[in-house]
């Protein structure tokens, strides 16, 4: 491979002149083996930061990224291979649902999860909440359970895209985590590594979510779907509310919960957004993965297999597969036993108007279900079950959640946090609709790839 | 002093907030002693570089980096101290003319000067072409020798602005050299911690300059004009064209043989850009330290100076302070040994419209003059005589300039240059003024603030 001056790199990032694909690579080469100074790697971060990627440079940092270390080939599943990446948010336990819905039609769903981070939680956390269940598998396991399960969870290994790991630990010390560019090009490298054929992206805006603005947040969303479709990747993007937790439940294990209650085809009043956002993402990755004529068609699919009882079949068979024993769902109420409860009432009467969502999810970080800093242990039966949402009608003193935690000074914090959170009306709010109408597509993303002001 | 996180002030200079002057005091402090580590100090130079400072920020910098280290005290000198600082250039020995005529006048003049880089020469480099010069002393010695002679001309101590060494080497190495701001910063703390009531700078534009473009070199005059004024010292910069060589010698010794001349009273022609330049430099010094009326009265001290020999006198003072025997100057030619002499001739007839003085000035460092890389040694007796400069005529084969230098493989290199310098034209050409006719003050730098494009 040519060698290159990193000085060089910087000064065209610096200068906005494009950078080639064989300058990108090796600039990542050099970040992910530290060979280049990390002086030199943050001032191009910054440039990067401050002045944008071109289409180009964007395609060649998520390819070098992706390629530099080991890759998951799903070539001898023999299946079309594709996974649903959100943006992240507060009870968003769609994963649960949709892999198992897809696998339950035939399609190889390939999950590499994370943790949860301050106001949001992760899918990881979640799954280790059942005991026993090991998401630390290599990917020879990995395939073996998704060639038996059609769906597998896992945390990232070791080696699965190091640059970003490099990368992104520099991006935290030095203040250039937040561009649309970098982000892009670090979830759609460790996507890619997967070697999935299709991907749906759920990008929050709202309240809860990383990007509130809806602006900001399809400018990143149109990135993505340009970045994945460059790398050969069907790739579609829904635009989902965060201006309220998903379902009911936002903690660990009673996000399990709620997930097989669904999965056993119930659907309780208070989780139909977490129904509709799961069903519509899996009814997209059925079209895109050839099993369903439309996405409506998709939809109807998925409704259906969890009615039929197939995707909870294949839920606890990916359960038993890493190592848990599924036989805790049959009662998962009686498993939950957390340290502490608490009833938490409305303060007023009249409407929950809104919620503020990052406040609602650092409330469910304090019970001990989520952490402040990478690294931190989290409690496995922590959190918050919703009574109550926005748009319900409330009377001053109503239990409108109840509280799991840690101590009772987790559920004092939680508490605290969860009364600034929640806004009451006298009239009926309007709740806006859950799912953005327009999906960001091959087609149309172009049009949406001016940085918003 | 109030402890900061390197992060936050990276976010404020990546978001344009102003940081405190306490904040900058922090970073500087932390760089210079290698706390921060270097992957956020790059990260915040390359946002300064891409967001510019404010003023305040930008004479908060210059006062940080001013006190990192020791500072010259020139109060118990009893005099006006007053220093004269050059952007650089090729042939620009104005400092061996302007020192001693200010010191025959009375003023202190504490010069700190540098090294040949590149395309332009270097004070030090220069006078060290004098057997037994030392350009290393104390700030003790140094003091000493002002007090005698009214003037010295040293090299930076180790522990005079410590923090400018770091972060120079540091914008080396991450693209961040070529900020205004940050350049105000570098030279501004430097003279500043010599301790100068006033200061005179001569920003050169043109082919030879660092800044060629008129209105980026007026921008940063500006800048550090506003930046002295801020800190207390009387400051005033000329604009001086760098479009031909200064004077009619560049090299180290021939260029103090140059000098010599001219504090012997003589006024060769092809030095009258020199003595022009030195003399208008030196008036506006006199001025400025309250020994002449005006710059125009300061222009004629000083060149009763050069004519009376009191300069002269001062300057051969200061050389013996300094270790060396100032009888060599009573016969500069002889004292010239070059390894190797060659005669440059005119490639055509006609004019000599230009020269690319950039060339220029890589030819006199090709001679061996100068320097590539700092650290590198540089021949005393190298260098290039002009005897032609713009807007003479000449006829093909005339001897135009005389090529001194290390070996006959150096002059190849040099001539090779200065023929691709050198422009002919067959009409006579219009020779710009040297010195442009509006000085950079305090009554006026505001309104040259803004940043060009």
């Amino acid at each position: 491979m040519t060698a290159f001056h990193a000085i060089d790199l910087i000064l065209k990032k610096r200068d906005r002149i494009e950078l080639s694909a064989e300058e990108i690579q090796w600039f990542v080469q050099g970040a992910a083996s530290e060979t280049i100074p990390p002086e030199q790697i943050s001032a191009w971060l910054m440039a990067a930061w401050l002045n944008g990627l071109t289409p180009g440079e964007r395609n060649a940092l998520t390819q070098a990224m992706r390629f530099s270390g080991e890759t998951f080939d799903t070539a001898p599943l023999g299946r079309f291979a594709i996974d649903k990446h959100s943006t992240g948010g507060v009870g968003d336990k769609t994963s649960f649902l949709i892999a198992p819905i897809c696998a339950s039609f035939g399609l190889a769903v390939p999950m590499i999860s994370g943790r949860a981070l301050g106001h949001t939680g992760g899918t990881l956390d979640k799954l280790e909440s059942i005991p026993g269940y090991n998401t630390q598998l290599s990917l020879a396991e990995f395939a073996s359970v998704i060639e038996r399960c059609g769906c597998s969870i896992i945390g990232q290994t070791d080696n699965l895209d190091p640059a970003d790991r490099v990368l992104y630990a520099m991006r935290d010390r030095t203040g250039t985590v937040e561009s649309p560019h970098l982000i892009c090009a670090s979830i759609m490298s460790k996507k890619l590594a997967a070697g999935l054929n299709g991907l749906v992206l759920d990008v929050k805006f709202g309240s809860g979510a990383f990007l509130q603005d809806f602006d900001k947040a399809r400018y990143l969303a149109a990135l993505m779907v340009e970045t994945g479709e460059a790398a050969g990747t069907r790739t579609v993007a829904l635009m989902t509310a965060m201006d309220q937790p998903l379902g009911r439940m936002a903690g660990n294990w009673i996000e399990l919960w709620e997930s097989v209650e669904l999965l056993e085809g119930k659907q309780p009043p208070h989780s139909a957004d977490l129904l509709e956002i799961s069903c519509t993402l899996a009814g997209w990755m059925l079209f895109i993965g050839s099993k369903a004529a439309s996405p409506n068609e998709g939809i109807a699919f998925a409704l259906q297999s969890l009615r039929n009882g197939k995707a909870l079949d294949h839920f606890l068979r990916m359960v038993e597969a890493h190592g848990a024993d599924p036989s805790l769902f049959a009662n998962p109420a009686a498993f939950h036993k957390p340290a502490c409860k608490r009833t938490f009432n409305a303060t007023k009467s009249g409407y929950i108007a809104s919620m503020d969502t990052r406040l609602v999810g650092w409330a469910v970080q304090r019970t001990g279900a989520g952490r402040e800093r990478a690294g931190e242990p989290v409690d496995a039966h922590a959190g918050i079950k919703f009574l109550a949402k926005p748009g319900d009608k409330v009377t001053a003193a109503q239990p409108i959640a109840t509280l799991y935690g840690s101590s009772p000074a987790h559920l004092d914090e939680a508490a605290a946090l969860l009364t600034k959170a929640i806004h009451y009306s006298d009239a009926a709010p309007t709740i806006a609709p859950r799912i953005h109408s327009v999906p960001i597509t091959a087609q149309n993303a172009v049009s949406y790839t001016k940085e918003p002001a």
